[in-house]
């Protein structure tokens, strides 16, 4: 999987078009300081309680796109999606148990407000809009973090060694998390192509755009946390 | 409102893909008799019925695409149609108050297949598609009702004098009506260029001879009440 | 899972209201005719074609529960449900080559009126309403499914050796099935306790007979087409 | 209409369980200094640029909840709201203007984190819920301001003569409003009956209290801005 291709397609122009955004998204400082490992204690356990709100509204995200596929191996693929999302909730509940937070503890945690702008945000691109609006809603996310992990994998300022991240970073960066980015990536190239990608690109940009910035402040609410 | 023009732009584009299916819509033998006179009030009484039903539905897609709106301008033009639809439905009931039908029986009697089938259609691609999708189910019954009343109209084989219908086919060629129609697709076409309506054209005119051809039905469906 | 209950709680109470809109179901000629293997070929390979079709829109109507949870143990209840829907069409798809249907012959059908009627119908109340409608408008295919093939099963008057139905018949009964049947049941349970089911039983009831008689109707429109 | 009953029924129960939330909406910093006359310009200001761009999304809410609705007298009085909606925009827009913001300056600002919050929370579980939970959204919206409306008219404290906010007051005091509120708590009083409301409190109750949370962060957003 060392050949993901970020700047291909699609997602390759949305991408680029979104500039500085896109940067202040996947180098913000709360991300190098999981990289240097200096992150503040605090910064992260409020980022991971977050998080596992934000996955019940993205999971409920990529339920909404499966509803709005209309053939099977359109379903299909964005049912694995689903799957994947459901699937990794229990593995991210037992990773937060290891920084001392119990589901029921984040269960009943109130959602930050960038966490409500973020994914409410989504959901009502989702509804108004059609599956490639929501997808340009929800893959800043699902391939940003790819980037991320690869980047922090592949950067030598990265500590890992002694690094209490460590397992954050290898577990966005690993294969089976990449391979589930390439299946994203490509329904948005095959949705794009039927339904008029090029010719709405600047609304699309407009979506992917503020998606990268809530996901800014959403690492900004975690720093903001210490 | 003579200048009211089917042919022109991406309505235009779509009406005349549509081909057979859409002449088997406006020149049904429901229209033609309606227009000599000879249609079996039964047949009528059966359509009318289910047209109260239907537009119950029809306002809630109408409803749908307000919401689906995201700027004043759009919202304030989609919201007209739906207040039209709504205020319509009182001289509806009272138009069929004068064929005998009641409100309480019209609301009591099940759906017809046809009426399920056409607008839960059109609800469900409303929702699992865009404003564009949407308006591309939505405009048959609109401009479909304003270019049949038009046609029966002007067409010599008419019967005005003494036929039971007259009402009704100058109801759907007047100019409170048309004029209602024309900023139904003046929406389209913006809409359509905001959304990419060139590079979906296929899938806009599935959906698009889908509606007609349960235009048809419905149609049918009131003949088959004889 | 010998011990499924089909007369327990919310569920047995909507099942018993449905009374002979639920036998009509159930016990439909069609079913019989597979019990005894005499139905014909060519009103089965109907049936498989739009079952093809429904099931897309089911999985659809699936999702769109998914969407609609909010805590993650009913995310992933529902989540499973849409896994095994999206895990079996292929087997499905596998079953109906046997009867010599490709899958694309299946895709490029189109739906039925009863196909569209039901899906669609479903899909309505699950976007106009909330999880415990689409749940009661979801349970009599789900449950209902169970319920005949432990029927057919358990009757001396099914046929198995020589039935050229037998597979289609131990499917539907099978303890895979069953135990996602009884997940389904328990969601129902849940979701009903916490969303007052007990004051809004008439229009509950409703919804779950329309169902029962729209899965009568697809019975018919296979048997139509012998 | 000086007989408006905000203790009574449903919305009476609900509004009294949000006890100090209730009150830190009603009676907040912001709403006490425009009653003295003593708010910021620049706060009323900010909070006039997103209650055009909160409006939108509020009209966009009630279009949802009309299309949640099935019969002829509920999609009437839905859409009746809707339409006062949309009518008071352009009386909104004007009002604007005499304070110096144009619709193109409003329209162009980007919402802020409390506006997106508010809005798009009522909007997911609009989608997500029933029409019950929909209203139970939006009351705490349509009623609080006729009843802060009602109480800056009433109280001793508040400063007419003078008072650059005195417009706004007479506003939500009006008896046309006043006359649309009341029609908004009978259609909650109708819906709650038919939707098992006293069998579904404490949900109904979680979500009014978050709305009237997001109103009181939605003042403090604006006061903020001094």
């Amino acid at each position: 999987m060392s050949d993901i291709h970020f700047d291909h397609g699609l997602y390759g122009q949305l991408r680029r078009q979104a500039g500085a955004d896109w940067h202040a998204f996947i180098d913000h400082a709360f991300v190098r300081q999981l990289g240097s490992g200096t992150l503040p204690q605090s910064a992260f356990r409020r980022y991971l309680t977050q998080d596992y709100l934000f996955l019940i509204h993205f999971a409920r995200a990529y339920a909404l796109l499966v509803y709005k596929m209309r053939t099977l191996p359109e379903i299909r693929a964005a049912a694995a999606s689903l799957g994947a999302i459901v699937a990794e909730l229990p593995l991210h509940v037992g990773y937060c148990a290891s920084w001392g937070l119990t589901e029921a503890q984040m269960a009943s945690e109130p959602e930050a407000m960038e966490t409500i702008n973020y994914t409410r945000y989504v959901l009502d691109i989702g509804h108004a809009g059609d599956a490639l609006d929501l997808l340009a809603a929800l893959l800043p996310c699902v391939a940003g973090y790819a980037e991320i992990g690869l980047r922090l994998r592949n950067q030598p300022t990265t500590v890992i060694a002694g690094n209490p991240y460590a397992a954050w970073i290898n577990n966005y960066g690993d294969a089976h998390y990449l391979h589930g980015v390439q299946a994203a990536l490509d329904l948005l190239e095959r949705v794009g192509e039927q339904r008029g990608a090029s010719s709405r690109f600047n609304a699309l940009s407009e979506i992917f755009t503020t998606a990268a910035r809530l996901e800014a402040a959403f690492w900004q609410m975690g720093l903001n946390a210490q």
